[in-house]
């Protein structure tokens, strides 16, 4: 019985790499350049040739690894194929798994980066134990993965989990990144907390931490922390937001967990008492019944993610 | 090879049931009453004893039939138990496939109805040729069906696809029937666009077809199809707030097609006409590239697609 896997994570500046063993334990991490000159033609030759060195480092023949997952920054269809190329590496349209076999021959799988992360959080994460989760992710957007039966929600174009892009607030004047007008990300990602701070700020004279400082994310949960009342407002307007939005993609796929990830979730438990409340008030009787937790697996969750895609169901 | 499946929709007042051939085609289909009695104790054994009957009828013995799907109006967990019973049929917890099982001796798999018809559609009737699908059923209610790979997507609580009460309005004043204010199926479902109907009605004195008969969703888009300004008003309201709810279900699982059936849907293509401007206005542009089809299967959903469970998995 093979022994071991590899989780690798691509994204646009390094290649994170994991090398797993059977129960899930990460047994050495490490990083490579994300080389994109020549529309990143050397990346996947660069990850075969870095797993090989690790194999002869480690004592390891390809007949010990039970395969390679890898989480791509674009939209990756059941096959493992790019379907719509991945443009901050400079890829276009092809099956990575193909590829990759080119290099090494053992089992390849490959997925969205996102979904990856979701994935790893469910496999080995704050999600552990359930089989039916809700990744979301707060960082400079909203992301999420959606994972039903133990299963990727991967969608019919790749755009499964883009729940950053409900829409949530029909009065809006400000557009989106995406063009709309209202959606989640503008008010409950890191972006869309300094926005509400800084409209909440501009409302009135308030005495505030907050007026003393660069407004970010952070520093809006650290007056939390502290007592700050204009910026505890602002909490419970990004609650009320997420809450919402949380509510009406419970209806959807009734998860039994949402895990908060991303860089805002290091607010830490502080944000789900934000949250939690307003989810109540919006969600759907029968679906009520859900657990919030952060997310714990931080930067590592990819390579959780796609080495799970091997292990998960090689077990 | 076993060459038939029977599918079994229980309702509150019928159970409707249909003998299918390996090919997905209705070869029979009948209905007998449902005896609620005794805590609907006789439904099972009746709908064994009439299955029978059938098999006899037509000179069928238990080794060609591949199994039966049943369809049951409460939630069901993937292994066919009715995890929160089915109050209108007075039944409690219990495993249907174990007790059906108990009476003809062959594969049995169970859903919740709502599902059944969602699957039904997907495999012979809107949704045909779609793994990836959303039915919609505008009726006294707005219920939904996910699928996911050609899945079922029950949820946790057995409250997968319960779209009709994602939060879409915040000016809502009444409640809905789930206590929470504002649920799409406020306007979307039959009962709501006779309540948008009434509003509309109520603001001014313009003319109107409406205004000289009983209001119902019917008399709304007899009245559009008639030209009817106010009509198209209330039609236009009932398309935004639909719309919108459809696009946070497709951020959230991104199908390939909505399937939009229940008795509202009689009004015919119209009423896509209606639907489809206001979901490309809120929609992520990821997922834009959806279908919208009418159901066609119309009453009869529920027991293909209890045969389908049994047969498109079969094949």
């Amino acid at each position: 019985m093979s022994k071991y896997a590899f989780g690798v994570d691509i994204g646009g500046t390094t290649v994170k790499m994991g090398l797993f063993d059977r129960d899930g334990c990460v047994l050495d991490k490490w990083e490579i350049p994300t080389v994109k000159d020549n529309d990143g033609a050397a990346i996947l030759p660069d990850i075969a040739e870095s797993i090989r060195a690790k194999m002869k480092e480690k004592g390891i023949s390809e007949g010990d690894i039970a395969g390679i997952g890898v989480g791509a920054p674009g939209a990756v269809d059941d096959k493992g194929t790019l379907v719509g190329g991945a443009v901050n590496l400079g890829w276009g349209v092809f099956n990575i798994p193909k590829v990759l076999n080119a290099y090494l021959d053992v089992p390849v799988k490959a997925t969205n980066d996102a979904n990856a992360a979701a994935f790893g959080e469910m496999w080995q994460g704050g999600g552990k134990g359930y089989d039916n989760m809700v990744a979301v992710t707060l960082g400079t957007g909203v992301g999420g993965g959606i994972i039903v039966d133990g299963q990727i929600v991967a969608g019919a174009a790749g755009a499964g989990g883009e729940i950053g892009h409900i829409h949530i607030e029909d009065n809006e004047t400000e557009p989106c990144g995406c063009k709309n007008k209202g959606c989640l990300e503008q008010y409950a990602s890191a972006t869309g907390i300094v926005r509400l701070a800084k409209r909440r700020l501009a409302k009135d004279d308030s005495a505030s931490l907050l007026r003393d400082e660069t407004i970010t994310a952070k520093a809006v949960f650290d007056a939390v922390k502290a007592g700050d009342g204009v910026a505890i407002e602002i909490a419970e307007q990004f609650g009320e937001y997420l809450g919402k939005g949380l509510a009406a993609v419970a209806a959807v796929v009734n998860p039994e967990v949402f895990v908060i990830g991303g860089g805002v979730s290091k607010a830490g438990e502080i944000l789900l008492t934000y949250i939690e409340p307003s989810f109540q008030k919006y969600v759907f009787s029968a679906c009520r019944n859900v657990k919030f937790a952060l997310a714990t697996l931080g930067n590592d969750a990819g390579i959780y993610g796609a080495a799970g895609l091997i292990l998960r169901e090689d077990v």
